[in-house]
């Protein structure tokens, strides 16, 4: 145990670590990895974590290759960005955005976490607040609480006929009452995930600009993390950096994408943040103290990719190949009728496994049971009794939401894999039909 | 200017940019393309900022390009590290320490910047206090103080004589005295660099001892930022982890180190951190929040290139190529009686250019006399006159110790360069001949 004189107890009281606590990515994996050493004829299919079981596009690896022969890209870039990445993501931008946005209207940053992390940093201090929906990315919250600031929570509400039938994002209703009480004068942002993880909700123009109007009204900054940018599969992509129907708020928004998610690379670790000059020179301030300069090879790498898109009509392809993978992976829900959310964008599918009947008898180690909620039971049982990883979604709620919440009879699974590995566990899940 | 309406206004107080105000890399950086543009034809040598002139080894560059190859080295990378990476820096440890370093004490981190700044936030919160001694490396200052610690400054003397004679890292003294006085019941971490830039400084075995008494005494942690390990000319290289003479002070010492300073890849970002695992903990849940994980290819390269140097004797390799360097670059100021700081590790030379008799009209720009010291002069004119690119160095002071300091009469130059690079500056430097 810690003593006065033992170095560990000298750590950060917020770094709380109690002993054998994991993190869910770790609990996850850790599950799995030891699933398939006690099979190890029967594969585990991993549709837990976010990342792509394949390699990004050969054109964008061909330019990792190609920055690495000059010497200046093996060096420390620029703290606001590779220059020729700056006007990529600015051209990027520019056309996504129907206007010129400038090199002065971006800052590249180490993958989106870090890019988050900086805004944060940029913007909050001790005492102010941040308005965050519930589910969120797990990250955003220690991200914010490290600056001193504190969360407040509200809810997208789980919709009730989820229970039953297949809903889409639009069903996941913003708890407005909650979110307009949650602000005071201690506000200062609040931030928005569209196309959302877990949910798969893409936030429409009208909820946009209702949430855009508090953050005028309040003189807050909007944060509209939309990593997910180039996957929606609703008909356009409302963004608030191009309301129509509140110019203004463009210049109140930094939007956070990320080309580990554009260009199937989560591993290279290159986000950007696009937003009005005068805000974005503070991430900048940030960045720089945090991570001094992102990886420069992959920056160059990164630009020249940016470079191809639009000529291999990458994005609309990928759009395409994914919606394939949805109909691919969600037939045997539907043949099951075990109802889930229509995605609207991202990788992710939310399925709701409450019609599932786990055997009474069936035996939980203690990591597992003590969570309290359905979800952990669903995804220990199906890793262990079908051989698929899902991640359980109230780990995206605070703990005093999470036991009753309509997220516990959900499970997330990641799409972002070869049509193979779907097709593996698709064949899997099948066998849920004895369980039911 | 910042009305309660503007979005602007809202920033983090801890950033206060002043208008135009720039960091010291950007004003020398921008000093010397503008310089250069004025004068196509009169190449400015960049002995600036620390990075490389040349690409990384071919082995490490190949090992790129393998991983790349690998889907999984595309995608994340543990929070901890890529396992072959956590193994080879063990090893690396071990064989350098001469002990037996498990996995658990190492922490792999998005360069060695962000890995200073994980170790901060993961012991430090408002109200602590950290030693560190002036001159500083320009980023630990305010890594510290975004967690809300507070810094107490000691001296490493600049030594009087080097205003007439070359001296050594050993003739610039701890100022013991106030080290002993800055440390109080709020004080939990010292904080080292050595070799030292831009000092050139290896501390000696008998510094250390002194220094892990305190630490030991007053139950604190000591940081070693060691990122030049593998550059020193001393007979050896005393580190804290290794102290015979204060066994326990390794339980308390976490090392820093550097894949960019030790593979010529400044811009890869991957550092990692040594220490015993109760602390390594701390620095891993903090580093999983700030940045997630570091980028998986080049962390699989650096794993690779680990696994080469034995053989290639890479590492001696480089420093004999360095001390090299040294020789060619240092005659020049031999020749024209300019004293300068013999270094004992690293690649930086501190020269004292207080005998060079810049004009008495000559005109400097607000930007540099504004700053009030005689080595931001010695810098700009050494650009635009003789075309050679140094740092001044009261840059790693802190503002009240500038003015009237010896190292204001010096001027820091990199050799991190190759030799034709560092033979157009002697050439360039000779010209100083003119002016004393």
């Amino acid at each position: 145990m810690a003593t006065s004189s033992d170095p560990a107890s000298l750590h950060n009281p917020y770094f709380n670590l109690k002993p054998g606590q994991k993190d869910i990515w770790t609990l996850i994996n850790e599950t799995a990895a030891t699933a398939q050493l006690e099979h190890p004829n029967r594969k585990i299919v991993n549709l837990g974590q976010g990342f792509f079981s394949y390699k990004p596009p050969e054109f964008a690896l061909d330019a990792v290759d190609q920055a690495l022969e000059s010497p200046q890209f093996n060096q420390y870039a620029p703290a606001r960005g590779n220059p020729n990445l700056l006007r990529a993501v600015a051209a990027h931008y520019s056309k996504s955005y129907g206007r010129e946005v400038s090199v002065d209207e971006v800052q590249i940053t180490t993958g989106a976490n870090e890019g988050m992390f900086s805004i944060f940093f940029g913007f909050l201090t001790r005492g102010d607040e941040v308005v965050v929906f519930e589910p969120f990315f797990d990250q955003y919250i220690p991200n914010i609480e490290m600056t001193g600031a504190k969360v407040k929570y509200v809810e997208i509400q789980y919709p009730a006929k989820l229970d039953n039938e297949n809903v889409t994002g639009q069903d996941w209703q913003i708890d407005w009452e909650t979110l307009e009480k949650s602000i005071n004068e201690r506000t200062k942002m609040i931030v928005i995930n569209t196309p959302h993880n877990p949910i798969g909700k893409v936030f429409t123009t009208e909820e946009l600009h209702r949430i855009g109007e508090l953050v005028i009204k309040h003189n807050l900054i909007l944060v509209s993390d939309e990593v997910y940018e180039n996957l929606y599969y609703t008909p356009d992509f409302p963004r608030p950096a191009t309301l129509q129907s509140l110019p203004e708020l463009r210049e109140r928004t930094l939007t956070v994408g990320s080309a580990g998610k554009s260009f199937a690379a989560t591993g290279w670790r290159i986000g950007y943040i696009q937003g009005p000059a005068p805000l974005i020179k503070y991430v900048t301030a940030a960045h720089t103290r945090i991570c001094f300069s992102t990886p420069a090879p992959l920056q160059e790498a990164v630009a020249q990719a940016f470079g191809q898109v639009d000529k291999l009509d990458y994005f609309g392809n990928v759009k395409r190949e994914y919606i394939k993978k949805y109909e691919l992976f969600t037939k045997v829900f539907d043949d099951l009728q075990l109802p889930y959310t229509v995605a609207q964008g991202g990788y992710f599918l939310l399925v709701n496994l409450s019609k599932v009947k786990i055997p009474q008898d069936y035996v939980f180690p203690e990591t597992i049971s003590s969570r309290g909620t359905l979800d952990f039971k669903l995804a220990y049982w199906l890793i262990k009794e079908i051989g698929v990883v899902s991640i359980p979604p109230t780990e995206f709620l605070i703990e005093q939401n999470r036991v009753g919440n309509g997220l516990e009879k959900c499970v997330r699974f990641a799409v972002c894999k070869d049509d193979s590995v779907l097709e593996d566990a698709v064949e899997k899940l099948k066998k849920l039909k004895d369980y039911l």
